[in-house]
């Protein structure tokens, strides 16, 4: 595991990482900011970043090192795919491939060998942030995410409701089965069985009975320009109250689907 | 002048701006953070950017968008240079030409008919934020920036007391004269004559009588790789001790050149 650079940060540091991951046979980086550097944090912040983004998106524009040193938390970004890779259809679109690993196990066997995006974060990523950065034995992980991101925060949490203490979301792709984005990479990386999707698909997990003990937080901006034809919050409310898991979707008016949003709310996702 | 792009944030907005500066004679941009839309702002910080910056880079970066909203003051970063020109050399290197103008006003035949940032910022943008954005008959308005908009802050500042507020910089290049960055940058836009270029370096401004009435702040990481060969930040430091200008140096341990160094005190530069 190599650093690729680190920078001093509000009396912690910023650290960028590569490593070779066994879980997606490539290269991964991921970036953390780790609080004051002599004691070991208290607990820890996945944070896992939409479309077309890479470790760094967060990092540099959400601006939540500060809320992160006031309380002594640790964030870990890792990128949204495997990287260095040369597969089919791979580098061709924003929304599929390259930056666009949606956070599952994929199927297809053009994608099967590499795209683990859900094992890489929720084993090969955990584990590492015990062991290298928490030595906790009790460690508090919480898991949030933007979009894709969002939706992969809150499969990850769902699927796994004891090892994450919180879930939440910013704008969040919730019902990926019925939404274009989610329809195009789950074809891709599971193919055609729907059976298959409804286990990637935050509110069809809720229908299928899994719960998380904590209020789930969900924050929504009202001019986000993919609120109706992408994100589908209200699907995941209505499941969430038909299945009783407790959920907080705030909707903020006028805030769109961007960083500026992100920034203006991350404050509250620091626990 | 044209709005670009906007989004909410912080419950107020950031804008990007582009329009055709008298000034400069070219097409320029620049971004503005304003604060609850319903209030004018009771104060206005002017950011300059450092080499190969834009005028996206502080906004997205340096996190100051919730300091600014809390104490309702308004924000406007303005890009390096003029754009959109093709002059002899201007995009051949990062520290000259675009995106490296050194907040002055040219007198070479190839740059004086455009690269004016000095009257840019301290007249055509100076008019612009008081009839546009704060409708103030007593504005308040500070400058700041980094490394080649620090040089530019203290240049500015010191050329024209009563205009700002306070002046103040992270990492400036305080004494361009002496240092590589500055001896490129003169000789191309002010020719070979020294003379001409103490009237741009903040120390030789501070040696002929220069001053202003508050308190200038620098803040200085130790591990800034700039600091030794092209900062210099202890000639003016003691040419401000000789002269009597009240200075105050934060030297900061373990801290570099970056935006991370700057997200973690800009807090301290909102007045």
């Amino acid at each position: 595991m190599q650093i690729l650079k680190s920078s001093k940060c509000f009396d912690g540091e910023v650290r960028f990482y590569e490593h070779d991951s066994l879980t997606t046979k490539a290269k991964m980086r991921f970036s953390v900011f780790l609080p004051l550097q002599a004691t070991p944090p208290a607990s820890c912040m996945i944070w896992l970043s939409g479309l077309t983004c890479t470790e760094e998106n967060f990092m540099l524009k959400a601006g939540a090192q500060k809320y992160l040193a006031d309380k002594n938390i640790m964030l870990i970004c890792p990128d949204t795919s495997p990287r260095g890779l040369n597969l089919p259809h791979e580098h061709e679109e924003d929304d599929f491939g390259s930056g666009a690993g949606f956070y599952l196990s994929a199927t297809t066997p053009a994608y099967r060998d590499h795209y683990d995006m859900y094992n890489y974060i929720n084993h090969e990523l955990y584990d590492l942030i015990i062991d290298k950065f928490m030595r906790s034995t009790a460690p508090k992980i919480s898991i949030c995410g933007h979009s894709m991101g969002g939706h992969g925060a809150l499969v990850i949490g769902l699927k796994n409701p004891d090892k994450y203490y919180k879930i939440s979301a910013f704008s969040p792709i919730v019902n990926p089965s019925q939404c274009p984005w989610g329809q195009k990479a789950f074809t891709g990386y599971l193919g055609n069985d729907i059976e298959e999707w409804k286990k990637w698909d935050a509110t069809e997990l809720i229908k299928s009975g899994c719960q998380h003990p904590r209020q789930i937080v969900i924050e929504q901006g009202t001019a986000d320009p993919f609120f109706e034809k992408q994100l589908l919050t209200a699907n995941f409310a209505e499941a969430c109250k038909d299945y009783e898991q407790n959920l907080q979707v705030n909707y903020h008016a006028g805030y769109d689907h961007s960083y500026w949003f992100i920034a203006s709310f991350i404050g509250q996702h620091i626990w």
